[in-house]
């Protein structure tokens, strides 16, 4: 039975290319109590040879892999599905540190996936110092969104640390509810046409939300970020086939104290962060422009209770605050300039959302467009980095009475835009992947260590006594 | 400085596509005898961290990697050599076998290089069960061909273990004779047609050749292979991206007692252990067709003294008996081909060998055009099999102090072939890469293992007293 794209997910194969690959991946550490990591793979191993099928969506294929471009592509059933090809064993080199696997992990991000088979791949990693297993696992984002990948695969884990049989989650049926907004015949071309008409409704809200844009222009001390507003850095280029990435685990208590102290959303405290990271990060490499940095945050205008499908993300753009000297003032920069987007958002219908990420939110539009063909150097960014705050799983959750230790996201980069960075929640911890081209980006864990270093000095200035 | 590349060379790039990527490998283990794999794989790492250069050829990329049907290719400088880039660490899980080291260099195998870096990689692996150190590297046959490739590295590993200090490969200034036939203008597009208009010269060579071939096809007994020989097998359709690798290493001497007790040559016996070798694995996946399968069996017609840079290389059709049911009946029919090619091409210039080999190896001309788009099934194949045998090293080689064990070839494929077997002799070994498409030939391995009883009962049938 064939299942017809939507035009959304489409798009992500529409735009795939040897250097902007539109797959999602994520990182998962788990601490092995029973036996070694090495017992483990090989148990997996084991198990992988008896499998012959995997359930909907990790056993779809592309009905034209060869036509990429194809208007109406197709989801087909893989009948040779081959679990030995999409779950694979790997090992860190010695000594077995964050530095080995972030390499491995860059390698295996910067790869394509074969369209022929369903595109997923998950690595099974043994050889970490801390005798913990990892997990690596990308995704093609034309099969699963990021949103949808993380609920899929928490599903696959345990809320408990009792159920040793627990099966791997290509082996897990979807719940009743379609995983993927797909239909048996190429109907959702309609509601795309829908979704495009309900922004027609509503355009009047565009209108004054896009005339308060370009007014807020000639307003000196407006904080609201406006498209024109980034200053040309060195994450506006053109990017490479190959990536970098490093990953930073903070305790979300530290974060909120924070914010509490300051009166500012755990957001605001994440965008700080990551100012001051990129502050001290670019000054080592001599790149940090005088203006400040903008952020394009995304923002999920999904109904709560959606378990996925599409791809229903607004957003808005963020000051860094970079310019600024101390985390103090760098976090009433993040907080002016968001306080502005989210009161002009709140008026403003999900449909008016929508057109107005699509405004101010151009990396699909224009800016990869502009960095393709090398016009980036002559106009403007709209923004310099996409930073986004994907929530996860609440509870600590298990995998065959092993605790997973962490997850990590690890997104996709496009033209115009070689860094990435990307923290999800999890328990009672904030997990950062930062993603970047390794053309572009020298010594990505130096922004990592330098985001570590702007908690505590962000906890210094607004947290009494530490 | 801009080098050209020869229109030979440059031919490599056009071919080069997802699914038959036009890059050779080699697969070296050292036995480490000071410390462990790991501590030299961290020594290397060290070393590289200090690296800014490499020599020629590896400091070579394209000028135009974007354009790769570009018909006046050249290599420039790459003035932002990246050794951590080209060298990069590895380890196999758990336990380290035959089995993981397999799968690992058939997935670096499986990838393409990055042209907008000089087009090759080394992988440093550790965690084999042996204590070995495994070394591959991939370089693309653009850049250097697998003659000259075997030659170079081999350059820099010592004769003697004494030489605690060696530098790495490309950190060894080629000899004062160029490696490769690049000149500083595109002179060598003249040097082409004077090849073709050498072929031309010795057409009466040709014309008989080529009757004789014709000819043939008629008398019945002539053990002579021709075009229309070859069976039908599912050795010769359209190749998926994926391969699959395995190894052999056998005592020359006990190739050679079974040559010298047959009264036929090396090359002979290692047709007839190929033979042997498909006769079994394609009768245990029930692929194995009733009429001989036809190598095509490349001839170095280079002169003894080349240091390499062309692709001079000739070629016959070879019966590998695969229809014989013992190994003697099969290793006559291999001596009765390869004898009567061998007496047609000692008749002829070496120019006329070359348009020979145009004519019945149509790997690069027809055998891939036909099944890229699935004509194949119609027209029949002129062979089967790729079979190649390269010489290599005669003494023992040490890197560091610590001997080189084994070197096996790993080829490429392309379509209509997905099987590739190049063994390289090193000392007194013969040593077998096996190369496979992993969506057309399962297990692999079993293929491996097949030739080794092959040798088994070859030594049954003419070695006395074995």
């Amino acid at each position: 039975m064939a299942k017809w794209l939507s035009p959304l997910d489409a798009m992500f194969l529409y735009m795939e290319s040897p250097d902007s690959m539109m797959h999602v991946g994520g990182l998962i550490e788990i601490e092995v109590t029973n036996g070694t990591t090495g017992d483990m793979s090989r148990q997996i191993r084991d198990e992988l040879q008896e499998m012959t099928s995997a359930e909907s969506p990790w056993n779809l294929k592309l009905a034209t892999p060869r036509f990429l471009k194809n208007p109406v592509h197709r989801w087909v059933e893989d009948t040779e599905f081959d679990a030995m090809y999409h779950v694979r064993r790997s090992a860190l080199p010695s000594p077995g540190s964050e530095r080995e696997l972030g390499v491995l992990v860059s390698r295996l991000h910067s790869r394509p996936l074969d369209f022929r088979r369903p595109p997923w791949e998950c690595y099974i990693i043994e050889g970490h110092e801390s005798g913990n297993l990892m997990m690596y696992t990308k995704v093609h984002h034309s099969l699963v969104d990021g949103y949808t990948a993380v609920k899929t695969l928490m599903r696959s884990f345990s809320k408990t640390p009792d159920a040793p049989e627990e099966p791997f989650f290509f082996q897990i049926p979807p719940p009743r509810k379609r995983l993927r907004s797909t239909t048996d015949a190429p109907a959702d071309q309609g509601s795309f046409i829908s979704a495009v008409a309900g922004h027609t409704t509503s355009v009047r809200d565009i209108g004054k939300s896009l005339g308060r844009l370009s007014r807020s222009r000639f307003r000196k001390h407006d904080p609201i970020v406006t498209v024109l507003q980034a200053p040309k850095s060195i994450l506006n280029g053109r990017i490479g086939r190959n990536r970098r990435f490093a990953t930073q685990q903070y305790d979300i208590t530290r974060l909120k104290a924070i914010a509490t102290a300051a009166g500012c959303t755990l957001n605001d405290v994440v965008l700080a962060v990551c100012g001051g990271g990129l502050r001290t990060y670019l000054q080592s490499i001599e790149a940090l422009p005088s203006k400040p940095l903008i952020a394009f945050v995304p923002v999920n205008i999904r109904p709560k209770d959606d378990p996925g499908g599409g791809n229903m993300v607004g957003g808005m753009l963020a000051s860094l605050g970079t310019d600024a000297e101390t985390a103090e003032e760098r976090l009433k920069a993040v907080v002016a300039s968001t306080s502005a987007a989210k009161q002009q958002m709140e008026n403003m219908t999900r449909a008016a959302i929508i057109a107005y990420t699509t405004y101010v939110g151009s990396p699909l539009l224009i800016q990869t467009g502009l960095a393709q063909f090398g016009l980036s150097k002559i106009i403007p960014p709209s923004f310099n980095v996409v930073i986004s705050n994907v929530p996860g799983p609440k509870q600590p959750l298990y995998f065959r009475g092993n605790r997973l230790a962490s997850v990590y996201p690890v997104s996709f980069l496009m033209h115009g835009g070689p860094l990435n960075i990307t923290c999800e929640s999890y328990g009672d911890t904030l997990n950062f992947g930062f993603v970047g081209c390794r053309d572009t980006l020298p010594r990505l864990q130096r922004l990592a260590l330098a985001c570590g270093e702007a908690v505590e000095e962000l906890e210094q200035a607004f947290v009494a006594g530490s």
